[in-house]
């Protein structure tokens, strides 16, 4: 939230369209601290401060000033690489206060201009990241002892407060003025749209009325109210607020589990090469064929002979080691993707490689990895949420999935995940006809680990498989007798791990068949579709983050009340008020 | 879906714009089965048979013909009826078969033509009364005794199936050609807009890459596969098909513990006064403001001189037992606000009569209640479900719902669940001074009893005290303690049970204010946010149906790739495919 000048919001097109969005350049999610201009990372042996200080003139695309230290996916950019730098190159902070470099304001959230000047799939894509960037803060919080604290020494409000809320405590400066607000709802006509809604009655237990009262107070609440009311834990007098905030610091570090004596690992810069047909990373590469609207995804296994002989021979390779070089690359491409190619709706996701090798790699880090009651090794572990994360990525990217499981692939436990992300898997039955290498003359093949069940669990807490097979416990404890041997197509047909099996003979035609079937139905129709298919049984925060609240914000972002010419997300700031249709649907 | 003939669908608009509605007269709920021109009900003993036979002509508003037994609102709200009628005529049903009566066609769901032509908040209601009408044959099979069985002798597609997955069973013909199919996506480019994404999944626990598959196959799926996925239970040959299925209802029918003896009450013809300022019933008054968009609902309480004394005098008083004669005129209310009020955007809600007397009705009810292991009487039990109904049509009604508890009200027990309903409680503390009448000079007080702990639970299976302090069982355990006597202002306040207590110098002012405000802010936004903070904590197959899949629906009925003239709603039937945006969101 930001107010914006008059002759700023001016400059808004009022067309009665979509505001002609600006010729934006693709998005790159490479930053460094080193080259940060709206964030600042100071680490104090176990306390890390990580400090907004929205660069006004920063923003990602022409068009808007991100004053009152609003943010734009260019300030979300950077928190997401701070997050991931504080995870694997600063593993000995156990706990990070988030606070603003501003005076009396620590965010008062997205910023209002960029909103109403960006066409509708920029806002969705733009919500989505945000989101994920704050489930990011509480899954370092919850699982790997770094444990987020929000240190308001000013007005929060919006999307500000909404970063508040990820964080495990919220201190607010009790200064008579600084307050924490969700004034999306009067003043812009949307909804908080980065689980702001979801948060305060599901995570801090506000009582639904007045959650209610709450995000229909433009001003918000401060002082005793505000804690009464759960919406921040404490307030604290300005006087000693910076050393009261050590102190909550100080106290969450002491009760992380984290090791102290760690030493991180660098995130080197990513090598790609970005062509007209494509990207290319060390063991992804991406494959676009832009008149069927498809990229195929291939994710490459690990060499044969890298598989790392001890857990120091892991934290000497760092970002090389392949299960975190390969996961740091698919989700940048992911990111890249869903940014700037919103014409390729169907992803085809492949693997290539060798089987022994990537179970070689799984058995390593699974022997490493931190089970409960016992720690493990911090690295390997930040490595398997990190994957988590990325697979969670797929699960709400609105794009129809493929998996294609053909011989000399690899989905093999840990990688088979990448299959069961996808919408339908498609498997060879038998061997190429012409296969030229040997590795192709080799009948296609999965095969089922441990870690299909649950060492990569979905929004909704479930495994893939148990998604997949949802109310059928049988036949997860049936498959759980099936691990670690090779499954060939017919059999994973009986299984129910593929959705269909085709023979040479017929797997061009008929996974071409299915893939422009694809592509000609309604993108918003799949992008519904497959938002309802993907999460069966339970719900968590997350999947009502991405489900229940992103589906009607994206529904309130299409609405003439909000994004028409007279709505409320183009008014603001132009001193006219929002001219409403009142009728209530 | 129905084919419309070219003809037909020339008469659609296409004018960049939402088509003309055209001008729709006022909906009215008023049904019987000797009026019914869509349904035939006939009732042999323990077995009902519901037979959709839709009259072509019969459309509730002009331009569209329902071919292929499509329907429309006007064809729900006699299903709705019916449902009714069984529940409350026929207590002697214990199976209910429904079937279609035409030849080699159950039903083809909604009809498009209808859709096309109707306007975002007739679409959007029309789903919400039809997804009421489906949970409702899920209830009265779940709760009452009266399983539903489709009976498919032919194709049922679209919202066709989806009436057949709110059954328990589902048998279809094996002829070769009958099939059950979900083509919204592929043919309208819209989702199942009836539940059917969520119950194929959570219900009916279709492997997920399987529903992908079936969601996006225009042609459906028939025989073994339909079985051997789960999307009906048997297959059945044509010949002895009918024999077939009176087979299942009569193994049903023996399941059931619902009394064999029964004698049923007629629901009578509703008494109302409709006027340009509001409509009267005998225990309900709507009192509306257009000027404000406000309307009033007062519930009046029973009488004091006519609780029963007796299960035999309820069962004699019938339709005109007070809890529910006044639950009927309720529900009547909620639907028809809903249908043509919709600029009436506050409900504010309130009630009043004799706070004793609504207990001792109470009382009556709950004695007579069926327990778990123990059967009560069939009537209480109906109409403490149907209250339970009417409650969860509010939950999810669009309008902002505000409850004002004053001198003369009555909210206690049941009636209290009228304000938990709400989205804010507003209670006066103290008397008017200027009463006039001894009950206005008594204090505003609430009751709550046992009923308010579950007896009236909400669509994601909490009660509402307990959806209200989600996640705080100390203060429920509390509230326990604080049953069966008056709570007056101050304390209800202090106990969480209102959201302000205003005194008589305060209220008209802090009253008008509020609603002044609620009436500033955008209807969409509202209903976003009310959408989010209704629910909170677990989810059921309901609340993602309300949630999840209506939001994604609303979002997409009012795409262009949908609903704009060359979307596939509106191309459909003319011959002309569908035009696109293929950027996905």
């Amino acid at each position: 939230m930001t107010v914006s000048t008059h002759a700023a919001a001016e400059r808004i097109e009022s067309d009665g369209q979509d505001p002609t969005p600006a010729d934006q350049p693709a998005v790159t999610f490479d930053r460094h601290p080193g080259t940060y201009r709206h964030w600042r990372l100071e680490v104090d042996g176990e306390v890390a401060r990580v400090v907004l200080d929205v660069d006004e003139d920063g923003g990602l695309v022409p068009g808007y000033q991100l004053t009152m230290n609003t943010y734009d996916l260019g300030v979300d950019i950077e928190l997401y690489d701070l997050t991931q730098r504080l995870r694997f190159e600063h593993p000995g902070v156990r706990a990070v206060v988030l606070t603003s470099g501003k005076e009396k304001n620590f965010c008062a959230g997205a910023n209002i201009r960029m909103l109403a000047q960006s066409p509708h799939p920029w806002k969705v894509n733009f919500c989505k990241f945000t989101n994920e960037t704050r489930n990011g803060i509480e899954d370092v919080t919850e699982n790997s002892g770094q444990t987020w604290i929000a240190a308001l020494g000013g007005t929060a409000a919006g999307g500000g407060y909404e970063l508040a809320l990820a964080c495990e405590q919220i201190l607010l400066v009790d200064d008579g003025s600084s307050a924490v607000a969700l004034p999306e709802v009067p003043l812009l006509g949307v909804l908080p749209g980065t689980g702001g809604l979801t948060r305060i009655t599901d995570k801090r237990r506000v009582r639904k009325d007045r959650a209610d009262v709450f995000a229909t107070k433009s001003e918000g609440l401060r002082g005793k109210t505000a804690v009464a009311w759960r919406l921040v834990d404490e307030t604290l007098p300005r006087t000693g607020f910076d050393e009261a905030v050590a102190e909550r610091a100080r106290e969450a570090a002491a009760r992380s589990a984290r090791p102290t004596d760690a030493i991180g690992i660098e995130l080197t810069p990513l090598e790609r090469e970005v062509t007209e047909d494509g990207i290319r990373y060390r063991h992804v590469r991406a494959d676009v064929d832009r008149g069927k609207g498809i990229v195929t995804i291939t994710v490459y296994g690990p060499n044969p002979s890298g598989v790392p002989e001890s857990i120091d021979r892991i934290h000497q390779l760092g970002a090389d080691f392949w299960p975190l070089a390969m996961t740091r690359e698919l989700d940048d491409l992911i990111l890249r993707l869903r940014s700037n190619e919103l014409d390729l709706g169907i992803w085809v996701i492949k693997t290539r490689g060798d089987v022994e090798s990537a179970l070689a790699f799984e058995r390593v880090v699974k022997e490493h990895s931190i089970k409960q009651h016992s720690s493990g090794d911090w690295l390997v572990n930040e490595i398997r949420h990190y994957f988590k994360r990325t697979l969670k990525r797929l699960d709400v990217t609105s794009r129809s999935l493929i998996a294609l499981i053909e011989p000399g692939s690899c989905f093999a436990g840990a990688l088979l995940e990448l299959a069961l992300v996808c919408d339908r898997q498609y498997m060879l039955e038998g061997t190429w006809e012409d296969a030229e290498t040997s590795e192709e003359g080799e009948e296609a093949q999965l095969v089922l680990t441990a870690s299909n069940f649950g060492a990569f669990p979905m929004s909704n807490g479930l495994s893939r498989l148990a998604s997949r097979f949802y109310g059928d416990d049988e036949h997860l404890e049936l498959l759980r007798g099936e691990t670690d041997r090779r499954i060939l197509a017919t059999e994973a047909v009986e299984l129910g791990l593929v959705t269909e099996a085709y023979d040479d003979i017929d797997w061009e035609d008929d996974v071409r068949m299915a893939l422009e079937e694809r592509s000609s139905l309604s993108p918003d129709a799949l992008t519904g579709m497959e938002a309802n298919h993907r999460f069966v049984g339970p719900e968590t925060m997350e999947t009502r983050i991405f489900g229940r609240l992103t589906a009607w914000q994206n529904w309130i972002f299409i609405r003439p009340n909000a994004a028409g010419p007279d709505g409320a997300l183009r008014r603001y700031g132009t001193g006219r008020k929002a001219v409403f249709d009142r009728k209530r649907v």
